[in-house]
């Protein structure tokens, strides 16, 4: 047997160049909000009763991030995010000729089981819409309307700029759909305005990110911490190092390891990563810090807190996210440092983030 | 340093009575189906707009399965399960003298963020409904109503009879309060009373779950995977791994595992645990049992299918669990073959199951 070894250059990489190109499909998105809003209104027009994101991998977790809106802030329907293989079976029993809303996300538009769920959806009635990266894709074709953000078309098989600029997309289908009074929605859209900047300084310091990867490179497993809004990027970059370093790696609700994963903390070869998002939850989790400490186990921190508070003295933030803006596209901000670590770590590693071994860029078959 | 070691004796220990007394638990809640019924007529009269159910670590997974019923079948309200920790945070913006239901799950009824999120609910004009293990507990006295299974106290800090028996009274109390039409009512709930001797089946059959835990007692890392109805209870089974035995285990939605996960592949110290239900996924269950195998993985079934079909013959079923009757109870046998392995696992490996390391038996603070 021949053994090859290739080592993988850092910035020739396709993965590289389509995180740094976040910016660029973020830029995308913004143009399109005249577009979605259009969406919003025919969907509203048509009074469902029940609005179901769904997707598959990071595109479950694009959807599950972008639901956030319809779920906190008044609405006159129910918002649900499920993985698209959930969903197909929810159509087995209920829902006849009913009035129901499918937003798919897709990146390839080809996945199978979202082609299923979509099918299967709009046999019982409801209205489709998709939001792809691939023009022309099946998804556009079989769905009533459809968001296509080309710019973040990928040649990567893991997603990252793709996850950035379709969740954004589904986010600012989601406030349109909201109860808020439009004043109220506006601000918070044009807020999205603002994620251009924080996307370019987070990128501008990736030497950071790089060294982070370095100094964890010989840990084995990871576990992902997040509260409501930043736990569906916590759960995309736990699969980033799954599929891009073939790591161990888990996410969860932050206070949630404190019920039984906390056991643990007898394996020595954890690193926590905390995200700590500057809201309601902060207290919490800055106790939960202390407690995590405390039992010895190593936690890395992602926070958009600037420290320097007497309070928090005792916490060193390991990444800090320019980003003081609305909370539901803080999950945006929160995972871009986390694509480069991982990024970082597989070519250290010697793999090549593009091609994980086992993976396939598109699932076809259901 | 001195090292004490000290034999686990297998038959003596809490963990081992408790499991053993899973059909007294459930006797109990059978016995509780007035109860529940006159519960869930007052809730009705609420005319509730949304419906959560909440808790912390198993307790989380208990309403995550016992909320289903509300989710699929015909229903007025919205229902949710969410964890206890995160739905703190719900009431931060929204919400403002609405008419909710909390249900809230609490073996000891002493759980932090269960007392911090009751009381905030209720605050907010709230009705709440506790279901505990312990009379006389806080979550006892500061709810509208109380479900209190006695007979499902445990001594050990990790929850098994407790576990089976509050989700099921969590799904009695769920299709009480579904649109369903009475009589469907009914016959759903009376089926309920075949979980005694399916439980008691699976219990007498213990050796098998002693040498599956034997079989596997070199792995490193165990994988659970199922589909809607099984995955609370692949939730509930992955943290008994992780505190029984401080394996690194996790569970997620069966389908979703080859949108990325599938790249540990590369990894050989991985056993999937897959749960099979015998329903509408099965098919897409069997490609996926032959996708696994084909890359090399040691995967494990449990399913309440009886094998012999020859489209299935490739097929060795480790676990068939004797269950022939309504899907949301599926979740409950499951669980059982489960707490079983994790627990010969734990005392082949001369762990106290009873006393986790750095686990406590309540959260108190949050």
């Amino acid at each position: 047997m021949v053994v090859r070894f290739v080592k993988i250059n850092e910035q020739t990489t396709h993965t590289y160049r389509e995180i740094k190109e976040v910016p660029l499909a973020i830029e995308e998105v913004l143009g399109k909000i005249p577009a979605i809003k259009e969406i919003a209104e025919y969907l509203q027009e048509r009074k469902p009763r029940e609005i179901y994101y769904i997707g598959c991998g990071s595109s479950y977790y694009v959807a599950y991030g972008a639901i956030l809106p319809l779920i906190f802030e008044p609405s006159e329907y129910i918002g649900r995010a499920v993985p698209a293989s959930e969903f197909i079976w929810y159509y087995s029993k209920k829902n006849e000729g009913s009035r129901e809303v499918v937003v798919a996300f897709s990146r390839s538009g080809e996945t199978g089981e979202i082609i299923e769920a979509v099918k299967r959806a709009k046999e019982k009635g409801a209205i489709a819409v998709g939001v792809t990266c691939t023009k022309g894709s099946t998804l556009t074709k079989i769905t009533d309307y459809s968001i296509v953000i080309e710019k973040a078309f990928e040649n990567s098989f893991v997603m990252t700029k793709s996850y950035v600029s379709m969740q954004l997309a589904g986010i600012l289908l989601s406030v349109h759909l909201t109860g808020l009074r439009d004043t109220e929605k506006d601000k918070i859209i044009e807020d999205a305005r603002n994620l251009l900047t924080t996307a370019s300084k987070i990128l501008d310091d990736e030497k950071r990110y790089r060294s982070i990867a370095e100094e964890d490179l010989h840990v084995e497993h990871f576990i992902f911490l997040g509260t409501t809004f930043t736990h569906p990027s916590m759960l995309e970059a736990s699969l980033k190092f799954k599929e891009m370093t073939y790591s161990y790696a888990e996410a969860m609700h932050a206070l949630e390891f404190r019920h039984g994963p906390i056991a643990l903390a007898k394996r020595k070869d954890i690193v926590i990563i905390l995200s700590m998002l500057n809201d309601d939850s902060l207290e919490a989790l800055i106790r939960l810090y202390r407690n995590l400490v405390e039992k010895g186990f190593q936690v890395r921190t992602i926070s958009n807190l600037y420290g320097g508070s007497q309070k928090f003295k005792d916490i060193s933030f390991d990444v800090v996210i320019p980003w003081e803006g609305n909370r539901y596209y803080a999950s945006l901000t929160y995972i871009i440092p986390l694509y480069l670590v991982a990024y970082y770590r597989a070519v250290l590693k010697n793999y090549n983030p593009d091609r994980p071994e086992h993976l396939v860029k598109v699932v076809k078959e259901f």
